[in-house]
């Protein structure tokens, strides 16, 4: 792919211009269709080193709208981003509907120069090639034109232009160690970007351009870039399909059959609650010492108590140490890219613990019954939500879900109690009582969720709520029982 | 203030948790017509090391609903936020309207660690306290609501409470070199966290509460915060009266009289334009070197050429090195907080250059003739600004701001051509038209933010462009101009 690479031939000049100017003209003219169909475009610019990414970059964005492009370099994290999984930069870097991202370098680079250094393992650099092919599916089919793009130069090209830099005082310092080393270790790069693009290359295909002529590499790049918008304006926005991989499921019963009638007296209720919330306390210590990611998120039917219970699993904890995200309907800007951006951006930190009060889930829930989406999207929802925790897992966080549970009458009467008591009027709205008429549509939905989302890795509790106290007791006990495995792996991890 | 400081005396315990139980009460029946009334409070927590900030704070949120408080710990920042003025994470952990935030330490705390560590000059330090008391103002007359608590013990209570954590083996990790290093040094701590309570106190009041009891503690906090809270819901947002600070004015010309004759040939053009965009390439590169963090603001009138002038400006810049940000009508999470947080959260890098293309003087052109502020709040916004800037400046910042200007009748042309020209009819709407009716109102609004905001430190430049070409030319002048100096008085002042 890269050992044999044809270099394109010379080219008239002139020639070249006039067709770039052409071009550059209806990239252009696109802007407007791009904005009016919605049309996200990402365009990952990856290459050798001194192979001219940015340079591309530059010329490519010199005529366009600044309201219509961002230029995104994810690939130099800071070291407070080394504290999110791998992917959280690039996720976090994907462009708004109706504009286009010019990524300058991304999770190729990413990935291949921390196998080189060996900061990570074989294993783990299969696990994240799979979770980038995961990302870029789930970006195509949630209507991104993904473009990629590698810029090629041989070793000998590399050399002349590291040299060149070098040499002018002025441009020395852009040569960096790493460039250098990079250069000298050239033909093992080689064949690790060629297995890279391998690995990644049958969903979104790889563009290698000739990069040792700037204004060809234009041109071509220019090429691409207005064929797919074309393409992708003329085919308006891709809408994928559903797709069924086969995750480790933990059978769910049907909530029809949920036993809903345990209590606890309020004498064990206290002596528990004070116990575990004691637990939770010193594993809460230990989880941000050994840098432990938690993700606790909670579901459930309207006044089935998840405000309560979270404060319960709230209290005993650090304040500086955790957060609790309330999620509300989506604000424009998060409307306007991949659902699950809004989640990736309020992931915690290692260490921190974010408890998450109504979720992703709402795409199979809220979204669904009320077609804020297509039945594509929700069906599709099932497997992308699937992949999102296990790159969770995979990081290293616990992931817990609870569906809080009651019944129909229960719920009656805790609206009933809202609207008869002054203080708490303002918890009750229309919106409660319309939710409440879709019950059964309701019920059909979690059903469905919970039988096809509960992974060995990250499982779903349905927790019996008629009485809140119960209930809290048990979120608790998940909680720290949760905790509890994640420490003792951690500390087998440790001995290895 | 902490040295005589009078401890309180021991109460009746079940009195105390009685009147905990009702504050708290209160709290909570707050939390509605606080949405109701958008009040934003913001609870600064500072004290002394092992004080219990945390734990006082995980007591105040205890029994809060989750969507209505964040907690924010910014004094810790991580490496990454080095590169943006030293209110940047205060500025960016503001409340939302209608919802409270605990801040677990501050500025305060952010400062005199840095004073305490010379890691900052007297002058320097003398500076930063002059930001926070401007900071403080314009969120007082912002309407937000700011309590400032200082958690006291004494020396021998410090001592104590950190030798009960170091003895213990599952806590030693949470005292800090720090916590020794200032137990060891409690006096001086004490003059200065004395002095700076004494050096801002004057707009928003300190209230020095005894830490010693951890109830006690909590009652006071409690006390305070609903008595406050319910006189800001008596009386309402509060709005702040404009008021002149004596900044460094450059007379500037009315619009009127206003050359805008000026042109340029294309031959020269082209030959400047050339020359100007090589040496601008050239600075940005001692820019990033030398970590100068550059602002340029464009506002001006609708077709005036902003879009082609920063086109060109953008062009010789490395894209990994500068954004330009289109200012669009803020999102709602924007529009719930301060005007110029969502500037705040848009500032560059050191060694980066941010482009507005629109800026905070939204404020004292559409927000006024729009009614989008009230009166006193576009008035007062003028003094803000000036502040506003002074920070970027004192941080390092250049700043340059361009008014591109042009007369009705080339506005009127070139609306016509927009109009009857199918690619561009896209740049033209409706609001464009109706805004074209207001332009002697927006002549007086503009004629009055170039007299009371260019300063010394961020002048503004009125660029005629019924000529673009001219006004580009213009516009690169001042640029490089600007950012020699600034790469000069770096270079001087790192000769010492």
């Amino acid at each position: 792919m890269l050992k044999d690479f044809e270099k394109n031939k010379p080219e008239e000049k002139s020639v070249l211009s006039a067709e770039i100017k052409e071009l550059r003209a209806k990239l252009m003219a696109m802007q407007e269709p791009l904005r009016e169909k919605k049309l996200p475009i990402l365009v990952l610019i990856e290459g050798w080193s001194a192979a001219g990414k940015g340079s591309l970059i530059k010329e490519l964005i010199s005529e366009l709208d600044p309201r219509f492009y961002h230029v995104e370099s994810p690939a130099v994290v800071p070291e407070s981003e080394a504290r999110y999984p791998f992917l959280y930069p690039f996720a976090n870097a994907i462009p708004e509907n109706g504009s286009l991202t010019f990524m300058d370098s991304g999770w190729m680079e990413s990935l291949v120069r921390k196998l080189m250094h060996r900061e990570i393992t074989e294993k783990e650099y299969r696990r994240r090639v799979r979770q980038v092919n995961e990302f870029e599916r789930q970006l195509r089919d949630g209507g991104y034109l993904v473009l990629k793009l590698f810029l090629h130069i041989d070793q000998e090209e590399q050399k002349e232009r590291l040299s060149a830099l070098l040499s002018n005082p002025e441009t020395t310092w852009r040569v960096t160690e790493e460039d250098i080393w990079q250069h000298k270790e050239y033909k093992h790069f080689r064949n690790a970007y060629e297995e890279f693009m391998d690995k990644t290359g049958d969903t979104i295909h790889w563009h290698v351009l000739d990069a040792s002529r700037r204004k060809t590499t234009l041109r071509d790049a220019l090429r691409l870039l207005v064929r797919q918008t074309e393409k992708a304006l003329a085919e308006g926005r891709y809408v994928g399909s559903p797709f069924d991989e086969d995750f480790p499921l933990i059978k769910m019963p049907k909530l029809a059959d949920v036993d809903l009638t345990p209590t606890i007296s309020d004498e064990d209720y206290k002596k528990e609650l004070k116990r575990l919330q004691d637990r939770l306390s010193e594993l809460h210590n230990l989880i941000y010492l050994h840098r432990i990611p938690v993700v606790i998120c909670y579901e459930g039917w309207d006044a089935a108590g998840k405000g309560g219970n979270i404060r319960r699993v709230a209290y005993p904890l650090d304040p500086r140490g955790f957060d609790v995200m309330p999620i509300a309907s989506p604000e424009p800007h998060e409307l306007n890219r991949q659902y699950l951006w809004r989640f990736w951006k309020r992931l915690p930190r290692t260490g921190h613990i974010c408890i998450f009060d109504r979720t992703w889930y709402g795409r199979v829930m809220v979204e669904r019954l009320e077609g804020f989406c297509t039945e594509k999207d929700w069906k599709r929802a099932y497997n992308e939500i699937n992949e999102f925790e296990r790159v969770l897992t995979e990081w290293g966080a616990v992931v817990i879900k609870f569906w809080i549970h009651i019944d129909q009458d229960t719920q009656l009467a805790r609206f009933t109690d809202r609207q008869n008591t002054p203080e708490k009027q303002w918890k009750i709205t229309d919106e409660d009582w319309r939710n409440r008429e879709k019950w059964p549509q309701y019920e059909v939905a979690v059903n469905e969720m919970l039988e096809k989302t509960s992974t060995e890795f990250a499982p779903w509790y349905i927790i019996e709520s008629n009485d809140k106290k119960y209930a809290r007791i048990r979120t608790l006990k998940i909680i720290v029982k949760a905790l509890e495995k994640a420490c003792e792996n951690h500390f087998e991890h440790t001995l290895g």
